[in-house]
C-alpha cells in the first residue's frame, strides 16, 4: 500500500460520506478506522458539522483521540466546542499527554478547566502538571506516559513489565531505569533487553551513560540533540535528576517544522506562514502590522533622500542608481543574515566562535565588495560615458557591501548573546539599515565629488 | 549525565590531546571511545594532522566508521584522503551504506573506484548498488542493512532471528515481512512481536496494512510521510512491491533540516549555508554568483528609471519615494511568497487547491494594498504638504501591492506545475520582478497626471 494520494483520499472521502448519510454505521466504521489517523483526521476536516456529529455518535473517545492527535493544534477548537462536553473530556483522556496539552494551550481557559473537572482525577491531574510548563520547552512537549524499570528488576521481570505496559506507554523501544528515588540512573533498549540474558538484573544489563535534559530546556536545542545523537527518545529531568517525563521523535519532527518555518517566516517578515484555512482577511492581518512597520522605516530613506534633494536637482540622474545601490546592500546584508541565523540555530557558531565569524564576514564583504564594485563601474562607464559616475557608483556598492555584511551577521550575534530569538531581526529589518547606510554613502560621496560630475 | 556542553568537550579534548601527544594509547581509547560519536567526530575535527593519523593507527576501522558517520559529509573528503587507503575502504565497509553513500557522493570518482576495488566484493556490492540512485531520492538515503521476516516464520523463530541479526541491522523495531519472492507483504513492530504468542506465525502477527515508498521518490515527500504518519522507519520497494531498503528516522531528521536550510538559503540568495570550516573566500565564492546576477537585475531597474529622466528633471522630488516603493513590493512579494514556498513545502497547498490559494493572495494583496496606500497619502500629505504627490503615492504603493502579492505566490506555483522546486524562485528574483513592476507603475502615473505636480 502506497500512502493515500489526492485521489485515493478523495475516494474514501467519497464512500465515507455516502455511509454516513445513509446512517449505515458498520460500513462507516470499515471504512474510516482502516485508514491511519492522519488520513482520517484529513477526511473528518473536510465534513460537514452534521456528519462531524454522526461521526462523535459512531466512534470512541479513543478512537477519536487518534484522529484529534493528527489534527493540526490551531485548527482544533472548534471540533472540541461542538463535542459534547462529556465526550470532549473523554477524548482529552485519551489522548497522549503531551498532545492533549498542545491543545488546551489553544483553548480558552474556562473551557480548560471544565473540561478537567469532567475528567476522572488520574487523567486530569496528569494534564494540569503539564499544563504549568513553559511553552517551547522540554517541559511543554514531554509525555508522561512513559515506562520505567527498576535497577534492582531481573530483565525476565523487565520483559513481562514492558508487555503490560507497552500499550499505553508512547514508546518501549527505550526504557529508563530509575533508583529506589525516582532518580535516573540509567536507560536500556529493547534491543538490548531482548538479547540479554533472563536472569541478569536491569543493573547489569544497562548502560548508565543516559543523556537527559533539564526540564526547562529550549526545545530547539533538544531538536539539536536529538538530530546529532540520533535519539529516538530523551528523557527530561529537573534540577536533582528525577526522572518526569520523555521525549519522542515524533515530536521532535514536529518541533523541527516549526522552528524552520518560523526562521523562514521571520526571513520573509510574515508573522506567521499561513494555515490552511484562513481566508484573505486572516492573512492580511497577519501580514499587515509587518508592512506598516515597513512603510514608516521605508518613510524614513525617502526623508533621507530628500535631504539631498539639492544634489538631485543638480544631477538627476543620480536617482537611477539609488534602487540599485540600496538592493545590493540589502541583498548581501540579507545573506549574511541567513548564515548567522542558520549557525546560530544548528549550534555551528557556538563550535566556532563569533569573533572568528564576524572576522570572516568582515573579510567576505570585502571581497565580494571589491568584485561587485568593479563590475558595476565598468557597467556605468560604457553605459552612460561617464567616468566619474562610474566610480562614484562602483565606491558606493563596494562600501555599502562591506557595511552591510557586517552589519547583517553582527545584529543577529548581539541578539543571541541577548538571548533574543536571532531571527527577530529579520530580513527586512536589516535591508532596511543597510538602505539607509547605503543611501548615505553614495549620496555622501556625490555631495563631495559634486563639482566633477556635473 | 548532560550531554557534552562546549567547556566539557574542551575538557575532554585537552586530556585526549595529552595522551595522544605522549603515545598513551589505553589512556587516548578509554578518553575517546566513551563519548557519544557525535563529540568524538566534534573533538576528532579539531586535532592536527599528525595527532589524526595516530588515531587511525590506535582505533579500529568500525570505531572510526562511527566516528566518521557523524562528521559533516561536506567536511569528510580530506580525512579518507590522507589515511592509510586499506584503511580507508576498511572504515567505509563498517558504515552503514547509506552513509558510505552519502560521503562517497563527495568524492573523486576515481577515489571511489579505487576503495571499492581492495573493498571486500560483499560490501562493495552493497554501496555500489546504492551510488545508482539519484541524489535526494529514497534510493539515495535508505539502507541496505535491515532485517526482513517470512510470513511464514513462528514468533519464537523470528525473535531469535532478529537477536542474532540485532548488532548489524539499522533498526529493529520495525521489521518487514516478505513472501517468497521477497515482495513486501506485511509489517510487524517488536512491540507486537514481544506481545504476541511464540507459537503464532508472523503472518498472524502482522499488519498487512504496510506503507511503503518507491525508491525513486524524492526525500522531501518522505519526510512529509514520516513526520505526518509518526513513522519510525519506512520500507522502500521497487515498482514490483520487492524490498529495496529501508529509510530510517535519523536520516529523515538530517533531510529535513537539509531542506529548512535549502528553502531558507534559496530565500535569501546564498547557494548554500557557509560551512563551519569555509574561509571568507569560500564564502565568497558561494555569495557572489548570486550578486553578480542581482546587480545586472539592478541594473535593468536602473535603466527603467533611466527612461524617465525627463520626469526626474522637472519633479526631483520624484526620486525620493522610488525606494519606499520598490522596498514595500519587494516586502510583500516576498511574503507572498513564503507563504507559497512553505505551503508547497508542508503539502498543504495541494490539499486546498492551488485556485483557492491564488484568489486569497489575490485578495490579501487588496486588502494590505489599499491599507498601506491609505496611509503613505496620510504621511506624504502631511509631510510635503503636496495633496497630489500623496495621491500618487499612495495609489502606486496600493497598486504595486496588489500586483506584487500576485507575483510572489503565482511565480512558485507554476514552477511546482513545470516540476521545479518553486524555492529556487527565491526571494530577489520576485523582488527584482517586483521593483520593475512597481517602478513602472509609479512612474506611468507620474507621466500621466505630470501637470498636477509641477
Amino acid at each position: 500500500m502506497e500512502h493515500l494520494d489526492e485521489q485515493e483520499r478523495q475516494n474514501a472521502w467519497n464512500e465515507i460520506e455516502e455511509s454516513l448519510r445513509n446512517g449505515k454505521i458498520d460500513q462507516f466504521r470499515a471504512e474510516f478506522l482502516e485508514l491511519h489517523p492522519y488520513d482520517q483526521a484529513r477526511i473528518f476536516e473536510e465534513l460537514e458539522e452534521s456528519l462531524r456529529q454522526e461521526i462523535y455518535m459512531y466512534v470512541s473517545p479513543e478512537e477519536m483521540a487518534d484522529v484529534m492527535e493528527h489534527v493540526d493544534d490551531e485548527e482544533v477548537e472548534p471540533y472540541f466546542s461542538e463535542m459534547d462536553p462529556r465526550f470532549a473530556s473523554d477524548v482529552f483522556a485519551e489522548m497522549s499527554s503531551d498532545d492533549a496539552v498542545d491543545i488546551m494551550n489553544q483553548l480558552d481557559k474556562d473551557k480548560v478547566a471544565s473540561f478537567l473537572t469532567i475528567m476522572e482525577q488520574e487523567d486530569a491531574q496528569e494534564i494540569k502538571d503539564l499544563l504549568h510548563y513553559e511553552e517551547k520547552t522540554a517541559g511543554s512537549i514531554m509525555t508522561t506516559e512513559y515506562v520505567s524499570l527498576k535497577a534492582s528488576m531481573k530483565v525476565q521481570e523487565a520483559m513481562n513489565h514492558l508487555r503490560t505496559e507497552a500499550p499505553d506507554a508512547e514508546t518501549i523501544y527505550y526504557t529508563y531505569v530509575v533508583d529506589e528515588d525516582k532518580r535516573l540512573v540509567g536507560v536500556i533498549s529493547l534491543r538490548d533487553l531482548i538479547i540479554s540474558e533472563p536472569e541478569w538484573t536491569i543493573e547489569e544489563a544497562m548502560s548508565d551513560r543516559v543523556v537527559s535534559v533539564s526540564v526547562a530546556k529550549d526545545q530547539e536545542e533538544i531538536a539539536q540533540m536529538m538530530r546529532d545523537y540520533d535519539f529516538l527518545a530523551l528523557p527530561v529531568v529537573d534540577f536533582q535528576d528525577h526522572l518526569l517525563g520523555i521525549i519522542t521523535v515524533d515530536d521532535i519532527m514536529d518541533v523541527m517544522d516549526e522552528e524552520a518555518s518560523d526562521d523562514y517566516s521571520k526571513l520573509a517578515a510574515i508573522s506567521d506562514v499561513d494555515g490552511p484555512n484562513d481566508n484573505a482577511f486572516t492573512s492580511a492581518k497577519k501580514r499587515l502590522p509587518w508592512l506598516i512597520i515597513l512603510l514608516f522605516l521605508g518613510s524614513l530613506t525617502a526623508s533621507l533622500i530628500s535631504q539631498f534633494e539639492e544634489q538631485l536637482n543638480q544631477v538627476a540622474i543620480l536617482a537611477i542608481f539609488i534602487p540599485l545601490i540600496a538592493g545590493m546592500a540589502g541583498n548581501t546584508g540579507t545573506q549574511a543574515l541567513a548564515v548567522a541565523v542558520r549557525g546560530i540555530a544548528t549550534g555551528e557558531i557556538r563550535k566556532q566562535g563569533k569573533v572568528r565569524m564576524m572576522f570572516r564576514e568582515a573579510s567576505t564583504g570585502l571581497i565580494t565588495g571589491v568584485v561587485c564594485g568593479l563590475i558595476i563601474m565598468g557597467i556605468v562607464y560604457v553605459w552612460q560615458g561617464n567616468f566619474f559616475l562610474g566610480v562614484l557608483v562602483g565606491i558606493s556598492i563596494m562600501s555599502a557591501l562591506i557595511v552591510a555584511t557586517i552589519a547583517g551577521s553582527f545584529v543577529p550575534l548581539i541578539m543571541d548573546r541577548l538571548n533574543i530569538d536571532p531571527a527577530v531581526a529579520s530580513g527586512p529589518f536589516i535591508t532596511t539599515i543597510n538602505d539607509l547606510i547605503s543611501i548615505l554613502i553614495y549620496f555622501g560621496m556625490a555631495s563631495a565629488f559634486m563639482n566633477l560630475l556635473v
